[in-house]
């Protein structure tokens, strides 16, 4: 997975002149044209192709549920697959609005294995540890659920790649993940998620501190989603580089897609530059994640859902953005005047 | 024009209800709730259906720029206008990549009457007068300019009307506008238009107040059409009221169209809650104009390039809205589980 290439900047100059030559005034297109510019890197062209964009959904169980850090019980994650498969999740709605394929995947739902036509099925385990008290899991099956997210990520057929999750209690998962990668504080990391009162609130931030005070204050990328990943989270920052890996534009949506960018841009630094950052969740924590990352989010819409949400809303900017460097006239082609000065 | 229905606020209860059944925490889709609730008090619906959207180009000319208040010729108004046609523009292309109809008026070009096909002909004249030294144009023009715009509103045959412009020194024409009717200083709405350097910019505000000396310091909507409006801000203006006759959800898109959305929205009072704020130009003014109208738009792209570019990046995020609203299972369908608490 560290064999991802850097994106080339070698057709630099050649995508500033050609956006530059559009009809239109200089920047006046504004973050559409970074975008583009982004876009072309990855696809090493000036004549970017971005039709087909595909969210893989991950779904997986965390054992810190037991202790109460989420409003909604454990049982949620599973009823949640069923809706994915049944077309009636906000990700599905989205999806189907803006011509975005989805696929679903167990990376690790408590319970038996789900048997449903449809799921792509990669599950480690019936939902990770506690890891308040012990790690989340074992290095072998770390490197399983990234071996599983890479190939996912490989195999993606699209030219953009956009991860999405559901799991109950990953802010909790997400936070912490942060929280050791990066050494920003806990509680800047740690907000509501699905919807915690101020108690609930008081006592996640107490869970949470204890959870953290089990390891060294500052921890590697792979030592970190051991202790405190969850599968769908360790799962997606294997399947971004693999989708790297595969050329695609990678779409990163909010506060846990956020930790595992983290993870993954540790492990492949290179994969930074293949990713687009969706939106700014209302989760507190995604501010801090963002800023480690040096990412300013296309879409602030003040949303805290995850499911790939976010990159859904911000897919169809980015097939704009492509198609105006590809498709655009230049003032030459048009025949357009330039400005006087 | 003034007997626009307001929209119905009677389900604005169940509209509630319905969203907070949908299988998702309380509140989590943020914004896209709050343009949910619009839509249906649009539609007068729990299920709005929002699937065609049409963007309407209008097109003018502008006494004011012989002044030299832009830094584009003239000409290049006319010229867009055969790149709008030939399907060269970045309207053209994000309609394309967005599913959206397109259709091109000539509301006042400067020279000959332009006959081309696929253009839609309305031309009040060749352009306005100049007016730093006198009305931009008759009452009766300015009437039947907004004759025009409310007929091509109201045939805009689809569930969501967006609306663009193409004018050389039209940045003029909306300051002017928007001082006159919220009597905001015209300091805080004169800005670069498509690229002045710092001579212009200082030319153009010199220029302006001039202009604005002319007549008394607050007009009503109708006489600050007159004096400083554009042939495609007038139309523009009465287009927003005739798509709201026609029950159309109205994508208003940067600073112009702001400016016309003002000078609508005093004509029809109920017309503000048809509408929906595209995008936050990055034209200084645009500011002024969304807090007199108590605005915020749905993305902030750094754009100041008008054509509608805007709310034809804005529209996927409607459908999507439409769709939750529509398309997705409530918790009791899904058979899901609520809160714990």
């Amino acid at each position: 997975m560290s064999d991802l290439p850097p994106v080339s900047h070698a057709l630099d100059d050649a995508i500033r002149r050609a956006i530059d030559s559009k009809t239109k005034p200089l920047g006046a297109l504004g973050a559409v044209e970074s975008l583009a510019v982004r876009i072309a890197r990855v696809q090493g062209t000036l004549t970017p192709d971005l039709h087909r964009c595909r969210l893989t959904l991950f779904a997986g169980d965390h054992g810190i549920a037991h202790e109460g850090v989420s409003a909604y019980p454990q049982a949620v994650t599973r009823q949640m697959v069923a809706n994915f498969l049944a077309g009636g999740a906000a990700a599905n709605v989205f999806a189907r609005a803006n011509g975005v394929e989805l696929r679903v995947v167990d990376a690790g739902v408590a319970g038996e294995p789900i048997d449903a036509p449809g799921l792509v099925s990669r599950r480690i385990a019936a939902g990770t540890r506690n890891f308040a008290v012990e790690p989340a899991m074992t290095e072998e099956q770390c490197d399983a659920a990234l071996r599983a997210g890479d190939e996912l990520g490989v195999n993606v057929a699209a030219d953009a790649a956009a991860f999405g999750e559901m799991g109950i209690a990953n802010t909790s998962s997400a936070s912490l993940v942060a929280h050791k990668l990066t050494g920003i504080g806990l509680d800047a990391l740690i907000g509501r998620g699905t919807g915690l009162d101020d108690g609930g609130l008081a006592r996640k931030h107490a869970i949470l501190a204890r959870a953290a005070a089990r390891t060294a204050p500052r921890l590697d990328a792979r030592r970190a989603l051991c202790e405190y990943g969850g599968f769908e989270v360790v799962m997606m920052a294997g399947a971004m580089i693999g989708a790297a890996r595969a050329a695609a534009v990678v779409l990163v949506d909010g506060f846990i897609a956020g930790a595992a960018a983290l993870a993954a841009v540790e492990l492949a630094p290179a994969l930074r530059d293949y990713l687009v950052f969706a939106h700014r969740s209302a989760e507190p924590g995604h501010r801090a994640v963002l800023e480690a990352l040096g990412a300013r989010p296309l879409l602030d819409f003040e949303m805290r859902l995850g499911e790939g949400t976010g990159a859904l809303l911000a897919w169809p900017v980015l097939k704009c953005a492509a198609a105006m460097l590809s498709d655009m006239a230049s003032f030459e082609s048009a025949g357009v005047s330039g400005p006087d000065g």
